[in-house]
């Protein structure tokens, strides 16, 4: 039975964290957003999943991913579903429990990006908060990325390496790949100079595993753009 | 063995969804950043676990839970954890998926709440961003609370209640119990304004369980105050 990924179109987003989960594990899945309205798909496919109808426990908000009849919503609990299922984490639960702390930090990090350009409304247009987002992507450029990058890299440190939680590439290192190229689309400048060589080893590692170097040459794979978490606004990155 | 919980001194913060998770697991545990310097405590133990002095994987930022070799950060992987060891959660992966979905939910709308008065730099103080602070609470107040306190009344409707995963309390009932009482504490008119009936009612049931409602009239609960996530300030309540 294939995953049903619920996320909206025209963005990569907090699906993408999903999507390469799926990926890596080589997970047959409908990327039902993408799909046509008529074949069932489309934004309105998106809108309804996340009234509810699908059932179950509803979603906040999307990605939203089912699979029989589970429907399940928040990116870290979805790609930790998936990664339990798919050999994407070790299987003692400790392990388990540091890669969900460790994808709940990536996810900060993805939200405080996000909130670069979006600082005091997630309801009102960037032009409409461009003074207030220039303060705010000034901090996250000097203290709040270079926080979490070092941060990282004594994660690196601690588990030995090559990957975040030691031998075996999981979920985690995915979504770091992903945040990372997000905060180099989006912050050039700024991420140049503030990435340490071990994170863009593990980024390069990571766009080298077979299943996601093919992801990344495939048509699936969807370009960052400014309708999403990561938008290059040149007058952010200083 | 006890739990060791490190957490700043002087707010109940994001360690007090720890504390309400251990305290009604009835588990022994140590607030460390609560005890004195003289006894291995204060915020230097804090800062100390903070910076990686318990070994492990690191954390990023308290609460910091220990126990055993276990070093785990993060909120929602500690109440997870806690969760599934002391009978805060149904046995079920699903079930378990879900309360991780809905905690994660939970802490979106702690992260929004505090940045209400911090939309711009966590790193300064609330007075130099007060302009932008008004602009994101009014935005919170009207829009955002109210979208959360009506997915929450969903989620209790789907889920057939009392409780937010059915018929048995679990830790994300602690949790929400924990920011429905900051909201009515730091925006005493939008909460009186917003709150669904449901979700008193769901916040008075988690008062009254004998374990929590000792906690609440013990030494170990401490007041909300403008050093914490949820502050006070009249002019951010509208």
């Amino acid at each position: 039975m294939p995953y049903r990924l619920y996320y909206w179109p025209g963005l990569p987003g907090r699906g993408e964290f999903v999507r390469l989960a799926l990926e890596e594990a080589g997970a047959p899945y409908v990327d039902v957003g993408r799909l046509p309205a008529s074949e069932g798909g489309g934004a309105g496919a998106v809108v309804a999943a996340r009234k509810g109808a699908l059932g179950g426990i509803p979603p906040f908000a999307p990605p939203i991913l089912q699979v029989g009849d589970l429907v399940l919503a928040q990116t870290a609990a979805i790609c930790a579903w998936i990664g339990e299922r798919h050999g994407l984490v070790p299987a003692d639960p400790e392990a388990r429990a540091h890669a969900v702390q460790l994808q709940l930090t990536v996810m900060d990090l993805v939200a405080e990006a996000h909130d670069t350009h979006h600082p005091l409304a997630i309801g009102k247009y960037y032009e409409e908060q461009r003074e207030a987002a220039a303060v705010k992507a000034a901090q996250f450029r000097t203290e709040r990325m270079p926080a979490f990058f070092s941060y990282f890299r004594r994660v690196l440190a601690a588990s030995g390496g090559p990957w975040l939680l030691g031998a075996t590439r999981g979920y985690v290192d995915l979504s770091l790949f992903q945040v990372l190229s997000g905060l180099d689309y989006a912050f050039p400048l700024a991420y140049a100079r503030e990435v340490p060589a071990e994170l863009q080893v593990l980024r390069q590692r990571v766009a080298a595993l077979p299943n996601i170097a093919a992801y990344l040459l495939s048509p699936r794979r969807q370009a960052f753009n400014e309708h999403g978490i990561f938008r290059r606004y040149p007058e952010l990155d200083g």
